[in-house]
């Protein structure tokens, strides 16, 4: 697999979405430009620290790649304290959904790659590019003290949609060898699944234990 | 110490309760198949990654045993779902505190022969011991919101029936050179303090700042 | 750089003091034994084992120095059970912003020390010494089910005070080549920073997000 520059590129596409997306969650929470950076960087490299310490890597890719910290600030002092781009916040709160989604397609295709170069067998692979790719968000709510949209049965499709989408990437790596096409592919299915759920109200079936009244 | 494939049996067992006291804590905040999975693996799978993060194990044992992870998802989606099995939960809920406790016990002397395997002071063991037993149930407690109770007065003797029963396993290690023993011992001990402290109402002292009215 | 019994010492005065600021927060929160011995580990080692995670340094130090773990007990069984010394609680209580304080400083300089010594580039650096000294509060935070204060807008200078002294002791170690000299101004200015903010109130510019009446 010629995977390994693959995985840093999808990483930092991640990293640049998923810092607007901490920006969003700061100012809903009206926090300072301490918060909001910590909260940026929970969710730019929570999922990926994650998935360093489970596969045992280091040094950590935003060690190596120490641009992205600095990226990641710039993004939040200018979000905090420069209007023009302050007013963007307003606008991209209506996109939430889509910019989550996104994240939640790149990371888990780069947490799924990262696993496979390493040779952990295709079962674990999968969780793992799950885990990568909710670890972020998870880490935040818990910080800020919500209980993470991953456990609530109104959040539609999140984890699943990170699921299959990673065993279509595997698909296409393991039948055709193509990597960067599966990474495309794989990707715009989280994000597809993710988003029709939302907006079409997917959702898994019932489980016995929610009666109908409480639905 | 013969007890390599001694923690891999106690784990499998460890995995198998657990799951069950997972679908238990899900029922009960109505999760869907994600959320009771998620939960699942991380009242299995938590404690023992704790521990070979702090030990610098890899791979996980679970990632050497993905079949551990298909077993609980079996028998997430075998609660969710099959009428039968659900039919369990209401039975099992009664016995919530037993279940829990065999996990405490299984995991403890788990994480207590890793740490000793690797040649750490017995004093760190111990804790070692006790940090997997219990850090399964506060990480499932932190994300879904609720003080973990091992950090509740009225919870009951918790952390101390861990460490007492790990105690106890270290005994008959070094005393009498009996891993086994020490583990069917060290294990039953846990369980049945764990178990007198919440039938009989067993606790620590009462801490100074804890005034008559306020108990 | 001399630094590595520098780092054992720093270390060892920052366990000290934080075992005395968990105990302020057990009091508060009415905790048991277990409970007070769990927080003031946290706030004790959090940090520092989130370091040596993130360094992929081990033995962690508190099991190179088992007789840390020690003190802790002796310091919680102190608080918890003998009168004279539980009395000083309420002494302390008004002193934890300063406590709290010596506990960010020193273990932030000792995160930044560990950090440096193992060759990462210096913005890494001085946000590992950052992370060093607030994670154990955060930790602290979460399973006790409160908003760790370095999110809050109120909260005052915290981690702002630990990036400042960072890059202070940063300066004194590179143009001077004086690490101990680096080590006593950096962690004096975040201990200054820190209560300075606290008692007159110094913040960030507010961020636009927050509008004059929320404030």
């Amino acid at each position: 697999m010629e995977s390994l520059s693959l995985i840093t590129f999808i990483e930092a596409a991640a990293v640049m979405v998923s810092s607007v997306s901490g920006m969003i969650k700061a100012s809903e929470k009206k926090m300072d430009l301490v918060g909001a950076y910590s909260v940026a960087l929970l969710v730019c490299f929570g999922g990926g620290t994650m998935r360093d310490i489970l596969l045992n890597r280091r040094p950590f890719f935003w060690v190596e790649n120490e641009i992205y910290l600095f990226m990641v600030l710039l993004v939040t002092i200018a979000f905090v304290y420069i209007p023009s781009v302050h007013n963007l916040t307003k606008l991209l709160h209506r996109r939430t959904n889509t910019i989550e989604a996104i994240g939640l397609g790149l990371f888990s295709i780069s947490g799924l790659f990262a696993a496979l170069n390493l040779g952990m067998p295709l079962f674990s692979s999968s969780l793992m590019g799950v885990i990568t790719g909710v670890a972020g968000g998870v880490f935040r709510d818990i910080v800020i003290n919500e209980i993470p949209v991953i456990f609530k049965f109104k959040g539609g499709l999140y984890a699943v949609a990170s699921f299959i989408g990673c065993w279509i990437c595997i698909f296409f790596v393991f039948f055709f060898n193509a990597a960067f096409l599966g990474f495309i592919i794989g990707t715009i299915a989280i994000i597809g699944i993710r988003l029709m759920s939302v907006y079409f109200g997917l959702k898994l079936p019932k489980p016995l234990w929610v009666t109908e009244e409480e639905e």
